[in-house]
């Protein structure tokens, strides 16, 4: 991904540190955080300056490496392990990242582990961009066949959240297709739900395709079903933090609301996921486990003042309580399919692709 | 209504002129507004420092009141009635409020119209109260008989927007049924969607039953799926802006994806109006004009900041666009019922009410 031209991505190992962007700066100010510690990466996730279930995936890995560095034994791996699972229950890359690095790591003797675990935190950091890339090659084709109802014939996308390149190491997972097909020269024009109460839609996916030129329009969440009744939507591309596997997809709250206005309207709803964000092990979205997130961030709103500098306003009564459900589930009966970098799969096919994953 | 123990309506005569609550600075600052000429009523509806079906039907008229005051002849009364008209384009109850008033005093002589013509808004203004104590006795009954799923049977309701106290001359529409359950000591609960972009729920709806000590708690608009899903919403209650003919419900943007996700859960969807909120000539409500409003209410985000004082914050990257229609439509298929002061109507008896009305 480019920023001001120069090439970045979303985490990246300099020396025996981490590097991040951090995301709660965006779209007002660019900020680079090196992460020293495990606990540093903890607190980085927990507090959302890296998020989307591809980014924290892989910065789960990578600060697995920095709390094995000085000691590599099994308490050790385990104990920061568990430490940032703990940091964000509902996405499954997370849990998937660190099994993974911790079935590698350890079956191979203590000494080498160190060394060892930034080679596979490196790897699921390069199989992320890998597996975006194709899932953008998949969605293309969707986008290219699209029916478009308005006369200009661009396709217009709406979509939830952000699974850009910001929510992952690059590439982005539903916006992978929006930047396939625009670099293709395909004439396309997203619409960017705002997405309360973090706004990582209006924040982190407007200034992402800003950044790369796409067209784009924000929108409040409550307009997407107005759009789709009056022929201004063709498709809808989400991320996801999990899919299970009869192909519910639980991803950031209001996506539900979407879905069914997809359905409402005829409209393809598709989420759009590297194969590690399917949870083969859980069956029904409903069993999930939702995170509840601090209600501060219903009742604040953060955003640039007329100073120029970031501020945080109040928006409900002193007097008023909030609920911060994170995310919610879409049964997959209102799924059109999941792209994954294997290929468009619908929801009842989903189960074909567990045997290549 | 009380506000500080004090009894308000939100619109109301003090001599020559007409007194209003300035709702956009509402609910970090409580003033009172004079307004003494029909242009600034124009422009406090315009500004939404009034806004609400029924208090806008209200203000229009008390608006003509003011613009005849010097000179009432044919000519003035039409373009002042224009003039109001062209304020809002979507309340029904504006237009059924002028053409009232015009029906009234056109057929007086000159002389006897600037009188009369306060006479006709206080009537408009207290039917509206009349019929709002009505709609909150029906939909009293309802609340009383509800099946809750909670084990503590307190009946939860999720409303959008602001159709209480404030949005009426007095009492509510969509509220007055929770005022009066209330009122009658029934437990009950209220989901306040916070309603993007001009936030009227966390701002108004909030305030307002937290002036009257209802127990509620304020969502994301993205939230209300999620709390439909898991059997937290035993009824959704919205006010309207236009019922049509065979039941569609024109309301706030976002409106529509409440009532699908509140069929996707065997939830009743109800729209609490006066009947002056139901326009019999218009039969589709895809045929109805919506209001796009200023980008800006989406692209910033008004609040209190750390001082205490009204601050505005930018919320999407100066580089991005944003689209604001301000409502939606509800096709009747996903209405339960239509609350009125005349009864509970379905869309499909919907007609049976043209003759009472």
């Amino acid at each position: 991904m480019k920023i001001r031209d120069q090439h970045y991505r979303t985490i990246w190992r300099e020396q025996q540190t981490v590097c991040i962007i951090d995301q709660t700066l965006l779209p007002f100010a660019f900020q680079v955080v090196r992460i020293e510690t495990y606990v540093e990466m903890c607190h980085a996730i927990r507090t959302m300056q890296v998020r989307g279930a591809p980014l924290i995936g892989a910065a789960a890995a990578y600060g697995l490496v920095l709390g094995i560095q000085a000691v590599a034994d099994d308490d050790v791996l385990h104990a920061v392990a568990d430490a940032l699972i703990a940091t964000r229950p509902t996405a499954v890359n997370l849990r998937w990242a660190i099994q993974r690095m911790l079935a590698q790591l350890l079956v191979v003797p203590q000494a080498q582990r160190a060394i060892l675990a930034w080679e596979v935190a490196q790897s699921i950091a390069d199989e992320d961009v890998t597996q975006n890339h194709a899932i953008g090659q998949y969605g293309k084709a969707l986008i290219a066949h699209a029916v478009t109802v308005n006369p200009a014939q661009v396709v217009n996308i709406l979509t939830h959240c952000n699974a850009g390149w910001l929510a992952t190491v690059d590439g982005g997972t539903a916006l992978a297709p929006v930047y396939a097909a625009f670099d293709a020269g395909l004439h396309i024009h997203v619409w960017v739900d705002e997405t309360r109460p973090r706004n990582q839609g209006a924040s982190l996916t407007a200034w992402e395709l800003a950044q790369h030129g796409v067209p784009h329009t924000v929108i409040a969440d409550n307009a997407g079903g107005y759009l789709m009744q009056n022929g201004q939507v063709d498709m809808v591309i989400v991320g996801a933090d999990r899919v299970t596997r009869q192909g519910d997809v639980c991803n950031k709250i209001g996506t539900y609301l979407k879905a069914l206005a997809a359905a409402d309207n005829q409209i393809p709803f598709y989420a759009a996921v590297p194969t590690p964000t399917i949870d083969w092990q859980m069956v029904r979205g409903a069993d999930i486990e939702i995170e509840m997130r601090d209600a501060d961030e219903v009742a604040y709103m953060q955003g640039q003042g007329i100073d120029g500098r970031l501020q945080r306003v109040r928006v409900i009564p002193k007097e008023s309580q909030a609920l911060n459900p994170a995310f919610d589930v879409t049964p997959a009966k209102w799924v059109t399919g999941i792209i994954t970098e294997l290929g468009i799969f619908s929801p009842a096919d989903l189960l074909t692709l567990e045997a290549k994953s």
